[in-house]
């Protein structure tokens, strides 16, 4: 028995204030590996808890990273909006392939800037949502949903985009992110391997630029299916 | 003990059988299931053997799943090329936004028509390659790149792409059909849940047709940008 587990939350401040050294442990622990590799027992012990007194403050080790996975989309929105306002602000109104790129860099940097919302956007629809409550899934879809919305609407600004197309946009994006980042992650012993064996090279994919292109021609092709 | 126990296969031909029982059961399971909830005990029980007997003949429950994407990858690769040569035998030589969407509607339809595949495809980078000898994460990486090859080069004879854009479109289609398919297999409780609330009407993703769309733009994208 730890102080924690003796000092039991009883205000809603107090439990909040509980659930947030949760989640920091959880994100410590996804960041210095992955998040497939941690247990909810070892974020007990990051935490200084016992397993079931952690598990009055979260239903089970998949609603932690659930609530991590919300809170990164909108972090994320916050984030790229931001920096595409700037992109707006900086007066460039001629939409052509320079334009597309650009825009398409923001996207795709602003992803692979965030490992562990990579990581999780990749766990999330396999694993996250398949061991928690329905309320705790909407919950998670509706922040998740509200931030597609709102980077669609932003990048409705900068390019020629409808709201529709710009809103497949972001969700390729972010399918994208998750799937290349689980077969490309920079450190990995699976990437080491890709890298050591030469006739493995086709399965190096370098993230960033490869994001960056697809998302510049996906939006070209939908501003060419337009016209 | 049951018989299959006792007769430990001695011959070459007696191994791969015994190795093609094991991966008909897996496949079995995991179409009644997904891939996720079946385990190397459950593949064990459906094939009448010792769970220390069946792992003779596969390294882990990973090894057994990547054999099977492995497989998928060939076929898939032998039957969409099929339908693409078909596509070429039938004499369109104009290349317009309807001819995109007829060559994104084949590979999109051929993808959705394989569940087992869809479901191993975001298994894979996430999974399967974890917990097997680098020996046999090469295997199975050469046969899904030469799939890729394969693929990219007939989309080529149809399209005006560039194999390494060909090849993109193929890399982008797996990842998105695996992320697609997690997202909205139909018959799934998620899926259910999501058709339930009306609120997370933007959560129900329609695979084949979402998929035919996004491979059509981006192969637009790719012939604009080389105009």
């Amino acid at each position: 028995m730890t102080d924690l587990d003796f000092a039991r939350a009883r205000t809603p401040e107090a439990k909040r204030a509980r659930q947030e050294t949760i989640l920091a442990a959880a994100t410590r622990l996804a960041t210095a590996a992955s998040v497939r590799e941690v247990t909810a027992s070892a974020i007990a012990d990051e935490v200084g808890m016992h397993k079931s007194a952690m598990l009055r403050y979260f239903e089970t080790r998949e609603d932690i990273f659930l609530q991590l996975a919300a809170d990164a989309w909108g972090e994320w929105s916050s984030a790229v909006r931001v920096e595409l306002e700037d992109l707006a602000a900086g007066g460039r109104h001629d939409w052509d392939q320079a334009a597309a790129h650009e825009v398409a860099s923001v996207v795709a940097h602003s992803l692979v800037a965030r490992p562990l919302f990579c990581d999780l956007l990749a766990q999330t629809p396999l694993n996250l949502e398949r061991n928690v409550s329905q309320e705790k899934v909407k919950a998670f879809k509706l922040r998740a949903l509200a931030a597609v919305a709102e980077i669609g609407s932003a990048l409705c600004v900068v390019t020629p985009l409808q709201l529709d197309q710009a809103r497949s946009v972001v969700a390729t994006a972010t399918a994208m992110a998750g799937a290349m980042w689980q077969m490309a992650a920079p450190g990995t012993n699976l990437r080491a391997f890709y890298e050591s064996e030469s006739e493995l090279a086709h399965a190096i994919v370098d993230v960033e630029p490869s994001l960056t292109d697809l998302l510049a021609t996906l939006m070209i092709g939908y501003v060419a299916r337009s016209i």
